[in-house]
Formats: structure tokens, C-alpha cells, sequence
């Protein structure tokens, strides 16, 4: 058995605590965790979801960090409205197609009829190219790089899971238009590998494959879209996130013209790219156990919880010793849980259900030692540390703490890879025992179709640099194979 | 004559430069202004623009100001869903007979009708406070002070002005939930003064009259509005954000219950502001003249720029001194316009147009001299610089520009005021030579009605802690007086 079972843990009897199994009732899970932990709160609108603080931290705390990098990269900020007239969504044929059974139609203002539908924005290339259009003159004017950070509405008729599968969903989307077809391809790639690899990896700990998504599975309206995939502790991928080359898909629909140094008008070569809320689900997913959310440290508001363990003798002494250590590590934004009417073991459930990193206890014994005791969330095992360590240690746990999530969800990722590019029964039986099998294909749409049907697996990405041995065929259609491929089963 | 004509500046003949004047025709010259600047670009949907970068610089700057202090006040982020249900929305009567006018409602999902209207939110309460009432149980829980950063939709059918009179626009909304009603009203005043007012004042140079809103004018919903009122050069005041005390009318209908300290079932008393993108074109109307653009200097994303003037003969030396100027104040995040298809004083028009708070001058003599020609944007006074002192000059004068600016709206201000408690023929005179009027009234709202009907003004606030004689009477019913009031026309 390959799979880590890290999730599994002890300790399900406190009504606190998780009821459902992540790998046997993954759905109801799921929801406990992101609920229970305050992630996320249900709303009248089936699909849209109350962000709470916690999971409003994280956002912020990737916009933070993913807006330096993107500014790093000439990429300034905007704003486009939220209302995308009918006719400006229907000029890139496949691009409507894509999204039009999912569009919110605004109809009416007050008690009057709109003259024309509003399309609340599912995603906005269709607003944003008419001022490109505008703005764009010369080479001069190239690239021409902006992002904006916003909300989107797609109204998806699946079952909705909060943050992974939302009617509305945070996100940012970055819109650039370049001279050159290498140019635009050359920031698609770094956007993906360069700033949101590296989010999912520095903040999230997540590791990913990387590669380009099949034709049947690329953005509509785009030439080429790239993807991270996520493979998940139950045994399913999930897409990360996007960028997508869209060609002059838009720029000659939307009439958007340069003058080269050539003195010739071209249509210049653009890219769309998107990293959403979904990655916050991803996380969840990815780390979180039977005792409720992990949080990874970089992401959590409160890095440090301080329970005080006391009698009614020593409460005076034992609180002020808490205090003086939340004070002491008050970098790491720490709570200090001093509430009386809840029993110990009760905060400490709470404290593992709301994924706080690093867990501090003091008693009479850390309080004659000058001591505390240490708990990591993801490893739960405890450790004596002597106060005058205590700063740098928190550090160093927090920054283990992320090592080891990395590591473990990198290890499961490869440890479920397996090869097979011949044989399709196996290619099936692999993908029934949830493993992400790398095999070859065609590329073809319909072949996408016949991977879906005979073995419930989809195509993730084809691989960046990867090399095709020759003479192979799709195991799947008997074509000519054309990609290295990973498949496997998607959430 | 009072006005200070700091908006009328000489040289219009440039086709880059305004064309209409500020005090004549304020809407075309204020349209220019926003346009050729860069901040605003118009789109298919009236009365949605799209924030160009330069704008969203400001908000983003803003946006980081305010959160800091908003979490100084334990004030936490959040994000609530953009669909309202119109049940949720007809809630509290007075606040859906405020906002049903102008509600742009989602009708239909993909080919599917709706079973349920759903608003685009105009604010958020009626979508909060469900969640709040599940959330707060006991006074443990108070207070709760969630903020989120979004934008709301207003499909408000008068004529439309960028930023001011948007029908999306973006903004911070706070929603806060207190034990008692001394709680509530304290912080509808410190957000207002300490919040509000100061980034006004710190930020974009504004200052402004605070106070009470009347029972005509406060939020649809609310106990009581509180209000900071600026006063534009072009002689008319505009409100420039509000924050509301709604007391328990919405924590009754909305079923919010918290168990006090002494056992008893309460409903808390909430607050809710918010500080929107309209501050940016109140910035604008106040600062900006003839040449364009006035950015005050913590605003500008550049906040000098460096144009090297040039002859065939000594273009590579003096550029690569502008280059050296360049690099010796990366701090304030210069451009060079290198650019040699544009003539010299295209580009100081351009400059001036795009409200750049420090334009740098180098050419031969100031090479010679190891010096530079500085220019502040709101002086336009020419200065020689040693490049040895530059950077401290730079800081210095971008300091000095911020206090000019705000010393001159404040001059403006306090000299716009004329106070008159008694004869009502004086008061419409004031009004009609463009002064902001401190009288008395009674505060009904009727007698709002018949001040804007024999005036033609608008009451703006009741100011704080202002003493009202004895024995004065209403000049505008007649009835006793009951508050200190400004009024004056409003844009």
C-alpha cells in the first residue's frame, strides 16, 4: 500500500471534534472541517459562501505575497466592471460557448427592464479587450500587463463544495498582450511555474504537476492553457490553477491593432492567468486530518495557541506566566485561551479542530521548570522547551512544521505516480487502485471521451520537456501516441 | 471675493492639455481630467468605468492605510457573497424602500430562470446578519467587527460622474455588533474621525466637516447616519463617507440574540460604514486645474519624473546622467521619459496632465552644475537642486506639497463659511454666492424639503458638539430651532 495514511488519527469521540472519514465519506468531511473550523459559513445562496476571517486571512495573505511578485513582473493593478454586456460575451465564438450555460444574467434595475442582458462576469476577457483595443497603439504600448483582484460568478449546476466547486469565487485574473508569440508564451509559462508554483509551494505546501491541460480540457476560447494538478490524500486530482496563451483569439474579434517597428498593424499575442479560492480548498484537502483543519504556518493568522492548565490555587501565577510568554511571542500573533468555562481537553480539541500550528501548554511543572510544553500540529507530538529557547524555537517549529507537509504530500504525489503506456487493462486497474498513471495519448478531443469511458479517469496535464519515446501508440484510441500524459481520477 | 482660484492656471492651447474650464464647466473639464490622466476608462455598461492603474494605485494605498487601522481596532476581514435573496433583502422595510429603486437583480442562470430574484448587493447588511445571528450566542461574542473590501452595485438612474456617481463602485464595509448601544455609538464616531477623516487628511490632502446627518438624509435603515462632508473649489459640497448607527433595526428582524452578563436575551446594537472609491474623485474635483491631474504625493504610484533634455550631440551623456538621477531616487519609484518621438514640452505638458507630484529636469547646464531643475506640481515653481542633497529635497517637497495641498482646500474652506441663524433671504443669498451656510433648524424632515425648495441647498451635517443658543427659531419653518446645521448646494 503506497498511500500515507497520515490523516488518520485518533480521538473521533468529543462532539467537537470530525464524525465522517476523510477517505470513506470525503463530501461530509470536508464540510465538517471547513465549517466546524470557521473557515466557511452557508449561506441562503446554494453556492456562494461566507468567507470567514480565518480563510479571509489566507487570501490576503496570498495576495500579499502573490502581488509582489506579480508587480516584480511589470503587472499592475485594475479595475473592470463587474457587468459584461450580452454582445461583448458573444464576439469569441468558443469562448461563449464555454461559459454561457453558467452566466447570471442581470435582467432588471429597480422595476425597469435593462435594454440589453448583463452578464455577471464569469471571467473578463470579453470586458477587458474593447480598452485594450483603445489603449493599444504602437509597439510602445507592449506588453501591456494588468491584473485585477475580484470576485467571479459561474453558475455551476454540480454539486457545490465551498471553496473547490463555488457559484462565486475569489480570485485574481491577470490579462497581458504582447508583440510577439514568444513573448506571450514565455510569461504563460513563468506565471504558472514562477508565481503560482511557488505560492502553492512557499505558502500552502503543496507540491504539483505542471504541464499543458489536453485540447477537450483547455480554456474555451484560449490556443493552449497550462495547469498545475493537485493529487489529493483520497486518491483524486484537482486542477490548481491556470494560464492560458489565447493567441489572438481576442485581439481579432475585439479589433485590438498595434504598430510594429516593421511599420506593419498586427494583432498582438495575449494571455489570461487565474489563481483562485480553489486553492484554499486544495490546502484543506491536502492536509487536513480526523482532528480537523491543518493549517500550514504561513497562512495562519494565530501561528501559536497558549493553554494555561490550573487549579483554583495556582490560576493567578499560571495565567500571569501565559501571559508573559504570549508576550513574549507576540510576533507570532498567538491566543491566549484563558476562557474557565471550558475544560482543558476541550480547548485542546478546539485548538487541533481550528489547525493552529503550534500549540503551547503551561502548568505548575513548565512554570517550576521555566518551560512550556509544544505541540506541532501535523506531528501532535509533545516537547519540553525552556523559555529562554522558546522564540527562536517557535521559528524553527513553524518553519518544520511547513518542511514536513511539503514533504509528506510530496511523497505521496510520487509514490502515486506509476508508468504505463501500453497496456490499457492495467492503465485501468492502476487507475482503480487511485494511482496518477504517466502514460502516452493522441491528444485528440474524442480520445479524452474514450479515457473518460473506459477507465473513469481524466487527462491532467501533459508534462512540460517531456520526451515521447518513439514508435509508441495511444493505449487508448491505437493512434499514433502523440503526449506523455498523466491521468487519474478528479475530484 | 473669497475663492481661492488656485484651479486657474494659464496655458490651454496644448491639444494634450484640458480643454473646458473647471468652474464653467465642471462635468466636461472633470470628464477630461479623469480621461487624459490615465485613472478612468469608459465602458459599453454606463455608468461602470474601469479603474486604470494609476486609480487603482490609490485605492490599493488607501486599502492598505485602512486595513492596518482597522485591525488596530480588531477589525477582521471577510468576504460575503455578491447575491442577496429577496426575501433576505426585504428584511428591514426602511432599508428595501431605500435601495429597491436601484437593485439590479439576477434574473436567470444559464437558460434557467431563477426560483429567486437575487440582488446584486448595494451594501451588506441584509446578507450578514443571518450569519451573525448564527455566530453570536452569548456577550462572549461581542463584539464582532468584520470588514470587507468589494465592490456594490447602485443602478442609480440620474446622471452618472466616474467615482462619484457610479453605478458599481468599490469600498470597504464594516458591520459591527456590540452589548450596548454606548459601545456602538462610540465607534460609529471614532471610525469616522480616526478612520475616515484621517485618511482623508493623510492620504489624499481633504479636510472636511463631521457630523450628523439629518433624518432626511441618513441611511436607509439606520438610527443615525454620521457623515464627513467635504467642499469643492467649484463652490458645492459632496458627502465623502458615512458611518451609520442601526441600533437593534436590524437585529430584531434579522433575529440576532446574545445572553448578557446578566442572563438576559438582548438584541446587540450594530454599526455598519464605508469609505468608497468616491473619495478618489472627491480628490480629484478638489486638487486638479487646468494643466490636469493634481495627485497629492501619497498617492502616486510615481512620485517623480525625470525628463532629460537633449541635443543630438549630448543625448548620451545627459541620458546617462538622468539615468544616474533615476536610480538615486528608485525609492519614489521615478520614470525617465526617454522617449525621442515627443518634443520636450509635449512631455512637460504630459507630466503636468498626469499630475506626477516632482518633475526633474536635466540638461546641459544642471550636468554641468551636478544639478537638477525640480518642479512641484502644485507651485510649478522651478528650483535648483545640488544632486548631492536631492533625496532629502525630494522627500521634503513631496512633504511640503501634501501640506500645501491641505492648507489650501482648508483656507477654502473655512473661508466658505458664513454663519447666519435668522434671516432667511441672507441664507439664500450665501447659498446662491456659492458659501457653505451654519444656521439653525429645526430637523424635521419636511423642513429639509422646504430649505432644498427655497434655497436650493442641502442640509451636509449637524456638526459634533455644537451649542445651540437659546430662544433661536427654525428661519425655514419657523419652529423652534433644534440643531447647528450646514447647509449649501451639493454636486
Amino acid at each position: 500500500m503506497h498511500h500515507l495514511l497520515w490523516w488518520r488519527m485518533a480521538n473521533k469521540d468529543s462532539t467537537l471534534g470530525i464524525q465522517y472519514d476523510k477517505l470513506e465519506d470525503t463530501n461530509a468531511w470536508y464540510t465538517e472541517v471547513i465549517t466546524k473550523s470557521g473557515l466557511i459559513e452557508y449561506t441562503d445562496v446554494s453556492g456562494c459562501y461566507i468567507l470567514r476571517p480565518k480563510a479571509q486571512y489566507i487570501w490576503d495573505t496570498i495576495r500579499n505575497y502573490m502581488d509582489k511578485k506579480l508587480r516584480a513582473r511589470g503587472v499592475r493593478n485594475a479595475s473592470f466592471p463587474l457587468f459584461i454586456p450580452e454582445h461583448l460575451l458573444m464576439k469569441e465564438k468558443e469562448h461563449v460557448e464555454g461559459f454561457s450555460p453558467e452566466v447570471a444574467w442581470v435582467t432588471h434595475a429597480g422595476n425597469s427592464k435593462l435594454a440589453e442582458r448583463l452578464a455577471v462576469r464569469p471571467t473578463s476577457e470579453t470586458i477587458m479587450y474593447p480598452a485594450y483595443a483603445k489603449w493599444i497603439r504602437s509597439y510602445n504600448d507592449l506588453p501591456l500587463k494588468l491584473n485585477q483582484w475580484c470576485s467571479v460568478v459561474r453558475w455551476e449546476f454540480k454539486h457545490p463544495m465551498p471553496f473547490l466547486r463555488s457559484r462565486e469565487f475569489h480570485w485574481q485574473e491577470g490579462h497581458t498582450a504582447f508583440a510577439t508569440q514568444e513573448e506571450a508564451k514565455a510569461e504563460a509559462t513563468d506565471i504558472l511555474l514562477n508565481v503560482y508554483k511557488k505560492t502553492y509551494e512557499e505558502l500552502l505546501a503543496i507540491p504539483s504537476l505542471a504541464g499543458y491541460k489536453s485540447e477537450k480540457e483547455k480554456f474555451a476560447g484560449a490556443v493552449r492553457t497550462l495547469s498545475l494538478e493537485m493529487f489529493l490524500p483520497i486518491g483524486k486530482a484537482i486542477q490548481g490553477c491556470t494560464t492560458h496563451y489565447l493567441g489572438q483569439n481576442f485581439s481579432k474579434p475585439f479589433n485590438i491593432i498595434f504598430l510594429d517597428k516593421d511599420q506593419k498593424k498586427k494583432h498582438p499575442h495575449q494571455n489570461s492567468w487565474g489563481f483562485s479560492t480553489r486553492s484554499i480548498g486544495i490546502m484543506v484537502m491536502m492536509h487536513s486530518d480526523s482532528r480537523g483543519l491543518v493549517l500550514p504556518p504561513k497562512v495562519a493568522e494565530h501561528k501559536v495557541i497558549i493553554i494555561p492548565i490550573f487549579t483554583k490555587s495556582n490560576r493567578d501565577e499560571i495565567l500571569k506566566y501565559a501571559l508573559s510568554i504570549k508576550k513574549k511571542l507576540s510576533k507570532f500573533n498567538p491566543i491566549l485561551d484563558a476562557r474557565e468555562q471550558y475544560s482543558v481537553g476541550w480547548k485542546l480539541n478546539e485548538a487541533e479542530l481550528n489547525g493552529v500550528p503550534i500549540r503551547i501548554e503551561v502548568g505548575k511543572r513548565e512554570l517550576a521548570d521555566k518551560s512550556v510544553t509544544l505541540v506541532r500540529r501535523d506531528t501532535l507530538e509533545k516537547q519540553s522547551v525552556s523559555i529562554r529557547r522558546l522564540e527562536r524555537r517557535v521559528k524553527d517549529e513553524l518553519q518544520a512544521m511547513h518542511q514536513n507537509l511539503f514533504k509528506r504530500a510530496e511523497q505521496f504525489l510520487e509514490s502515486s505516480i506509476v508508468e504505463e503506456t501500453k497496456e490499457l487493462k492495467k492503465i485501468v486497474a492502476y487507475v482503480k487502485a487511485k494511482r496518477v498513471v504517466k502514460t502516452v495519448y493522441d491528444g485528440a478531443r474524442e480520445t479524452d471521451e474514450i479515457i473518460k469511458e473506459k477507465t473513469g479517469a481524466k487527462t491532467l496535464v501533459i508534462p512540460f520537456k517531456e520526451k515521447l519515446k518513439q514508435g509508441l501508440r495511444c493505449p487508448f484510441s491505437g493512434n499514433p501516441a502523440k503526449h506523455v500524459v498523466y491521468i487519474a481520477r478528479s475530484l
